[in-house]
């Protein structure tokens, strides 16, 4: 039995994002449509050009936004310099605000739960980002949780770039099984050995990149009232 | 003081490889010219145009082979069919066989290590790869250690595809300090949490997938020789 592909699972391309934020929860998801025909997963960007990311190796997507106008399931990659500046893009904004309200998963990794917050996406939602960026979370009208990741209604959020495996593990479990999704997790032979150990969290002060970013934001957020939410001038 | 980068570190992109293997590492990395400005961290492939992937995105390097004969650090990322089918690739090949000599450290990840095993780099050496391709690996002449990471001389080989960022931070401390892998760690908020816990070993056969990758060896390997080794029907 051949059947149509109907729930489109859409990985979104902008310039100067972070590549593991994309391509962790991808190479997880990527095999989806083998298990189940139903779905057909895809990399939709503005255009099909290479796009630059913030290291030196440029992605090219495999569809356009104009391609995918209904995604099943919306994920949403982050990054440093080039999320601050995609927060205020047009076409990326559009993108997402036409897609995500009839999407059934909205997903993000690291600061790609900024680009949802910034569409108005998260408010008053309970959501994560990279540690550094919690203050900005909140700002855009969201209460930042420090969890792996953080489910509300359909939005998955997950924390910083290698976050999005763990969510892609949970999210791959739900569309399938766990069985379904140890199978992959066997498949990229993810069973962490990080050789100092894990973070420790009690070092970390989460507010210590806030002059740095908000430095970022002076200078490439031209959009005023996006500007000032970010910077906390005034409330939402 | 400006000082001109002289330690270059190519990852190395061809068709069909797998994307994690390669980001992973790079995403850890790619902030090594801005701790040590000796170090130059690039990516590398034959041409600069995109080349597809095992999932439905296209990678762009940032230089060509031709550009970069001379790496330091050498990183070589895997895949499934894209790289049983790159073990026969002579341009490829050659620039592996002629950047490994001079270069102070060869790494892979997943099954690179086979693409460094075709080229007589690992002779007689421990070395690991993706679970599935133990087997392989052997045929060509090296000695399949289960880790996370083995190093042998300067060859450092990872286990299968997210087994690339733990030898990423390893790999890190030794070119700079522990405390700046851990920087890194953190910056990637690599802290994980797989969600149904680390793979469970004692129910995985190591040689399960054989016969498959035997099956796809008979269709894309065209080199004879190469594909009589690989097959297990001569002893090298």
């Amino acid at each position: 039995v051949t059947t149509h592909p109907t729930k489109t699972v859409a990985f979104v391309v902008y310039p100067g994002l972070t590549p593991l934020d994309l391509v962790g929860p991808l190479q997880l998801l990527a095999g989806l449509g083998a298990v189940d025909p139903d779905y057909d997963v895809t990399v939709v960007g503005r255009h099909r050009q290479p796009m630059p990311t913030d290291v030196p190796l440029e992605l090219r997507p495999t569809r356009t936004f104009d391609d995918v106008p209904d995604p099943h399931i919306l994920v949403v990659p982050g990054g440093g310099v080039g999320t601050i500046e995609a927060l205020a893009d047009p076409d990326l904004r559009n993108y997402i605000s036409a897609a995500a309200p009839g999407a059934h998963i909205v997903a993000s990794v690291c600061t790609g739960s900024l680009i949802l917050a910034a569409a108005g996406l998260l408010d008053g939602r309970r959501a994560t980002t990279h540690w550094g960026y919690a203050t900005f979370l909140e700002r855009l009208g969201a209460t930042y949780v420090p969890d792996r990741w953080v489910e509300d209604g359909k939005f998955i959020t997950a924390a910083g770039v290698s976050a999005g495996i763990d969510l892609a593990l949970h999210l791959g479990a739900r569309l399938t099984s766990i069985d379904i999704a140890r199978q992959a997790q066997l498949a990229i032979e993810y069973d962490p050995q990080p050789p100092f150990g894990p973070i420790e969290w009690e070092g970390v002060d989460r507010t210590a990149m806030v002059p740095t970013i908000e430095h970022t934001i002076r200078s490439v957020v031209h959009d005023d009232t996006l500007a000032s939410l970010l910077l906390g001038e005034h409330s939402i």
